[in-house]
């Protein structure tokens, strides 16, 4: 059996993606020698203990550091600055600090200046998730085939850097390096967005009259239940990922609302060359994502 | 076994609808004695020929209905007004006149003055579908567990009606009447706007610069991928349903912009309140749809 990529490795927050990690672990490809897992709720950490998914468990994320060669942090990226004050002066030399945000400029911005000399710090994404969240919502399987994006700032030890690639291909991901700002765009028109959009369309539904509503939840066609499905994602950490990475977010709405402005106007004035020509590109899209084997 | 629904039914169209209507007529639940397939292009056609499915294909809409006493419009509801036009004068005393258009005031203007006098004309909409198109790919469970509504104009005969519900239960569907009005309205919010969002998003990033377009067709996560799903729905047909529910498809979207444009100013701002609220209510309306058995 392969050596495990950390020797104790603290998970901060024990939902999604830090359940699935820890996981992954128990399943027989050898992540860390030692699971610490770290989390704000006594709830959680019972229910970890309860699960059996960790070796250790610990509220206190300062002492759940002490002695780990690996350190990642998998909660929503509003809490990071406090996290970062907090574990930062605990950190070992040699020590790999990395997280699952979704927002990478923000995590440099909120992390990197609590990072002690001698300490790699290797943001990273993996681009995987579901519609639950918590701690019994892990799965080893969370992360096969998806791809993992790092996003090293300048200068980081590339041996850090692969340590870290390893990790994530343990894991069962893809692994792509990729400058922070670009992530943050890309990730604002193929998640960031949608996700916003689903949200308040549900809103919208959910204003209307008490009569049209119940009937909006009685015949709920195709359309509408793919996008409650986006929508019942973790309040918290979407709340966060709007917040940490408002400029692109923003820009990407901005050209959206553009486009459906563009199409209402198409509709009013029944433009059906144009309504046509936009829906063949959906088409197309989704034609080039089945063949890149995304879909 | 029981008696089918009618001695011999025109379907004219062999899309999806249509040709799931023609399957489940071949799997032993009987909906009509004789089924005539009717399609506008000759490829069509030869295709259902191979398929098997309909006992004969007419290319001509007034040859196809002579002689039934059930036909359905099974086309995009674009092309309404002028296969009522070619049929009207050749549908038989005591027929009835049905249809599965997504938009139904438009149907009963497009149609409804090429019905004569003892024709039944009882418009329906079956709230099923999949991102396929063709006569391919019917099935004949589409309609299981779905609803389809029917939307008879007043003064209907109530016999009519009850026969075609008998049709749509026979189809597997649960079935609801509705004022035409009041569906084109819900249809609005639960089906027509999610597509038009689904397409204009994809338009959207289809016009981001080439690189950052190869990467969204990369990295495309979850979010923009469901979007996709809904988005390679037909061209045409989506574009009849956009252009033939106007009113109360404008209304939505701008209900839907006021909405989106609130939440913008939300994340522009840091009202991290109001953005965990329209996030929370998301979860809420998808608990909603889980307790109806919608979801």
């Amino acid at each position: 059996m392969a050596e495990p990529v950390f020797r104790r490795l603290a998970l901060i927050g024990l939902g999604l993606i830090g359940s699935s990690i820890a996981r992954i672990n128990l399943d027989g490809r050898p992540l860390a020698g030692e699971v610490i897992a770290c989390a704000r709720t006594p709830k959680t950490l019972a229910r970890v203990v309860e699960l059996g998914i960790a070796d250790r468990v610990e509220a206190d994320p300062a002492r759940a550091v002490a002695g780990c060669d690996g350190v990642i942090l998998c909660a929503p990226v509003g809490s990071f600055a406090d996290l970062a004050a907090a574990i930062g002066p605990h950190l070992h030399p040699g020590a790999i600090l990395s997280d699952v945000g979704s927002t990478k400029q923000s995590v440099i911005r909120d992390v990197g200046p609590h990072v002690p000399a001698g300490v790699h710090f290797i943001p990273g994404h993996p681009l995987a998730g579901t519609e639950y969240s918590g701690p019994d919502a892990g799965f080893a399987a969370l992360f096969t085939g998806r791809w993992t994006l790092l996003t090293p700032p300048e200068g980081a030890d590339p041996a850090a850097v692969e340590r870290m690639a390893e990790f994530w291909r343990r894991c069962g991901a893809m692994v792509e390096t990729m400058e922070p700002g670009h992530h943050d765009r890309v990730l604002a028109i193929v998640s960031h967005l949608p996700h916003l959009i689903a949200f308040t369309i549900c809103g919208t539904a959910d204003d209307l009259a008490d009569e049209s509503r119940s009937q909006v939840l009685k015949f709920a066609a195709s359309g509408f239940r793919d996008f409650t499905r986006i929508a019942a994602s973790d309040p918290v950490m979407w709340r966060d990922v709007f917040l940490n990475n408002r400029e692109a977010l923003l820009e990407m709405l901005a050209r959206f609302m553009e486009d459906a402005q563009a199409m209402a106007r198409a509709v009013r004035w029944a433009d059906a060359a144009y309504i046509e020509d936009k829906v063949e590109r959906g088409r197309k899209i989704r034609r080039s994502l089945i063949e890149l084997k995304q879909a």
